[in-house]
């Protein structure tokens, strides 16, 4: 089995290296393989754009006629944007497939397995399956539950301050690690901040790569009053699409100046986050990414609506008791009743540490 | 020199397994051989008593002679409470000695090395240098500053509380964390606490490690206004010392009861943690930890008194904009002039992490 | 120069998934990017067929203009079995090229890159160079003294036996290490062993992998006597190309019914090496494994011919003073004089170790 | 437990500190622990001398009333040259016995610690038991079969060669792996070599350390017709004692020369080596370190009795069938029959290879 494991690893990095470019697809990755050679090599990039099998069919020609593919993920079966992976396997003359993972959706799960087995076509399923699991980790978690996986981001001191006590913030963390939290800001599908956070900052949440622009996520802001400013960097700028959470009751003139700058207002009778992560599943944001401010973190802390949180970590001691601290709001009375997350990954970056936890218990 | 090396190494094993208990002195390991075969092993394990030289010697015996010596430190050359080990090195007829670092002590380094030279000894210095250096670097700062070396030890959730809304704390890290918190303890010559902290959880700040009690430290309070109570277990549990900083403006009557039960009682102008530090220098208090509260952690930070930070980080998040903090105070405004850390290792103990950071350019 | 380190790490996996698959040209592997997003990534697969460049292009499609490609070694610049790529880069639009390394051929090096740097394209070189020569230093090798890069293989008992004394020799080693025996055939374009190899074992050499037939490389037998049977398997089984090298002096008729069965003869003067190599050279051999039995590897050591030993190691003893030694021949004389290799990896292949050699001062 | 295995691990490092000095005893550490204080620390250095118990009981002094220790063996029950640990333990007011790896001699397994368990002392069993058992892993063997437990060395290039075509064998490895060669004398009890080597090389085979020299093993020869030179090196420098197997038919004469020079001569009807292996084992010789040349090599392995392999492999070739292989002999004619293996270490030393390997099954 060593070849096939290499195989199938090579069709997993592939499928990664798309990281934060399919949604709201899950990311695949294909190989196929004759005679010990590989033949052809792809991943989906892009929703809409070909799928995994497709480039490395193509990639393949006619000596695909015989050989196995590898492939991270079920193929589809479904007559969607393009025609099936299944069809155009079978098509190929492919004789042999391995696949990681079957499709969790519940609707073609097994159908694109059963597809090729009715077509004669050896196939091998849970290779690597475990990798081809957490490599969409959120994916999955969107199907199953149809709200966005949300990843709390946070900066901060050793000693947990955001800011000064003279509300300085610029900058806590490196080079590395703020060039990380961009490409943090790529991989998700919307980022979320409290209309605080956009008063004091007027940020612009796009995601600034080493080398040009990310793809920028859509921009989401609490703002229970619409006390977003017109000339806001978000409402202006035009560089992604920008949506606000504001309550029943917030001034309507106000929804009208935001609406004509071309922004979304969705109206909710409570600042509720159920309703909010529900609406954004609506919206087929798979993976949020929570950037603050500390009453918005509290918000998704008290709430229980975290499942992930990438902490950057400066080797500093600011200090003051009103400095700002990574999250704020009412807090969990109980230590009983805290959220409970596991390490998932320590890492330097520059002098600073990125900490990775997931919540337990999913 | 691989051989005289791994001698070495051994002869550093020892010494840093009387960690905690060698102060003021530092700790020091020897080992005597001959012919390629060890013939004799110690450590210095207790101020007053024994100097590892003089424990390797003993088990070596009259064997000793034509043998050679490894000392992780240099041999001291005074008449102190026992006779210097560089006279017993040269009675017990070593030919050579080597040795890791030389003493540090401006009045006496050089001179046990000199002693042995002038006895016709051939001498070699600067093995395992750095680690020997590394291995004592709280006792050279406190030879160098005559001040003791500063641990800032904090236990806190994900998002930097160290206890909930409600003021719970207990507990917040694991087992693993804790047990590992009371060796800190018990590697340290005196504990710092606020008067808050006596006020709100009546610790008796011993070290409790698995199995009986450890070495008991100096306890020390900061309480301008003496307010610790003569019920305090700290002043009424006789497990160890404790010293109280106040206030020259702190009532009379108060002072008059505590010393009565025992405590010492130091009277400053102004709570000014270099008049702490450096009376705790005067009693050879050589390290300090200061287990909080966030207010005296505060302090220390704002008066730049830190030279280590110990962090037991738990994967929770509790939120609160009113929990408290790791670190309070006055807080440093301006992030340029924030205290610098290197991250010196990060440690998984059970679901926790354990964080020491050093501070730069010492 | 995060990012750009991870988009040429992708390019060289990419490229080194086609190991074994592309001779004579070099692997090379290419990535284009596009405002942080993977558009098109590509291996070169098969001498004759697309370059790396134009398959990762094919896939980028017109996205591809105004993006950045990395690619593993400098893109072609001359009009051979399909149009160069520098060209291509240049019409897709692509206005930022990384380069990990300069083309090594003197006749070409250079000239692509400077083909795109007037088109006005940003070249960067250097990326990850290191990494790109290691992966084709057999390829550069070839390109500098047009000869194959020679590596011996062996597989022996922790004795250095090759069989028993009753010359049994299946199996020595266990079947982890036979499995990577194959791929190494797999990944050479000629394997080369004497006709006692051939009257003991009559071997077909073929690479067969775990799953259906590797690449069979071309076979090469020296044979001063033409002793190889017309019915060996080599000669009949049409599996892959078969050639011999004899002697002038060897009978013309067996060299004729060799011959009709189709295999190719080379007489030379004397069965000298370097002859045997210039040859292959001239028949673009870049890589030549050589799989004994012991008196040709003998030759190989004597004339100072490998480039490169692969090991493998059963831990076990079977002794004999007849038993047949990994290298025979007539031996090197003196110490001084012996084959200085240095130790590239030792790897544990089930109970097996495989330790690669490489020779020193190359 | 997290104190009670560093305790213990400080014990076996002590312990494995004397390696190669305490035969026939075994290796064994000692720490006595009081309040979390270490207050006194041992190893067994020499037979005959203390036990580890005992220095370490003697540092702790009167404080070891009512402390720990942690003993990586049973402590012994029986009177010999010393008394019984296990009373000396009583005696000091232990409270507390944390004992490795109960005694494997059945005589008197078990007894130490019934005989502080009916002292009313708390013993516990077990911690780090498979380190103490590998620890002492020829000791045991010895203890069980009353044999030396056999190692295997060897000094080759890549292709097994001891030696040149011309006999040149100084010095196929580097200095670092014969410096190593010379500890692993140091660590044996008995090194034997073959007559052969004695009249190619006139060997002394004593231990040289980097700094003078080391424990001089019993030097033994396996010589048939007593061929062995009065003026050989090892039957005249008096470095160690050198002990000749022989057999029943060698002549009379040669045997007086040589018991003269002071040389122990014993006649065996056959040179057979489970007579040459019970005789060193009446002799108390437990380990044995066989240095060849490959006809002695060979014997041991027809004769199966290798428990373990110690091979320096040099990075280099030297080819030539009738260089000298590492295993000479009649050989094992069936690989179904081999000597079996697991590798136990690869280690580099300098520019070779330091394969350990222990024999399966045992
Ligand atoms: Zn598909
Ligand atoms: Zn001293
Ligand atoms: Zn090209
Ligand atoms: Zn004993």
């Amino acid at each position: 089995m060593l070849l096939d494991q290499e195989y199938m690893n090579l069709a997993l990095t592939l499928a990664e290296s798309a990281k934060g470019q399919t949604s709201p697809n899950p990311m695949v990755g294909a190989v196929v393989v004759k005679d010990g050679r590989i033949i052809g090599t792809g991943a989906h990039l892009k929703a809409g754009e070909a799928h995994a099998e497709v480039h490395a069919l193509n990639m393949a020609g006619d000596e695909a006629r015989g050989a196995t593919i590898y492939v991270t993920l079920e193929p589809c079966s479904h007559y969607g944007r393009t025609p099936p992976c299944a069809k155009r396997i079978i098509d190929s003359g492919i004789k042999r497939v391995i696949v990681a993972v079957v499709d969790s959706n519940p609707d073609v799960g097994g159908k694109g397995i059963q597809m090729l087995q009715e077509a004669g076509i050896d196939v091998e399923v849970g290779l690597c399956e475990k990798e081809a699991i957490e490599l969409n980790h959120a994916f999955f978690h969107f199907i199953k539950k149809r709200r966005p996986y949300v990843t709390l981001k946070t900066a901060s001191t050793l000693d947990g301050k955001t800011a000064t006590v003279a509300g300085e913030s610029k900058w806590i963390t490196g080079n590395d690690a703020r060039a990380d939290g961009h490409r943090l800001r790529h991989q998700h599908d919307a980022i979320l901040v409290g209309v605080g956070t956009v008063l004091a900052d007027n940020p612009s949440l796009t995601a600034r790569l080493d080398r040009g622009e990310g793809r920028h996520p859509l921009r989401v802001i609490l703002d229970s009053n619409l006390r977003t400013p017109v000339d806001a960097l978000m409402v202006t700028d035009q560089l992604a699409e920008t949506l606000i959470f504001t309550l029943k009751t917030a001034p309507v003139e106000l929804e009208k100046r935001l609406t004509k700058a071309g922004i979304t207002i969705i109206r909710l009778t409570k600042m509720n986050l159920d309703h909010v992560l529900d609406e954004l599943g609506r919206r087929q944001v798979q993976t949020l990414l929570v950037e603050g401010g500390a009453e918005v973190h509290g918000s998704f802390v008290k709430e229980r609506c975290v499942n992930e949180v990438v902490q950057y970590l400066a080797p500093k001691l600011l200090g003051g008791r009103t400095a700002s601290p990574v999250v704020g709001g009412e807090g969990i009375p109980r230590i009983h009743d805290a959220l409970n997350f596991s390490i998932h990954s320590v890492t330097q970056l520059g002098e600073d540490l990125r900490i990775i936890s997931k919540v337990r218990g999913e």
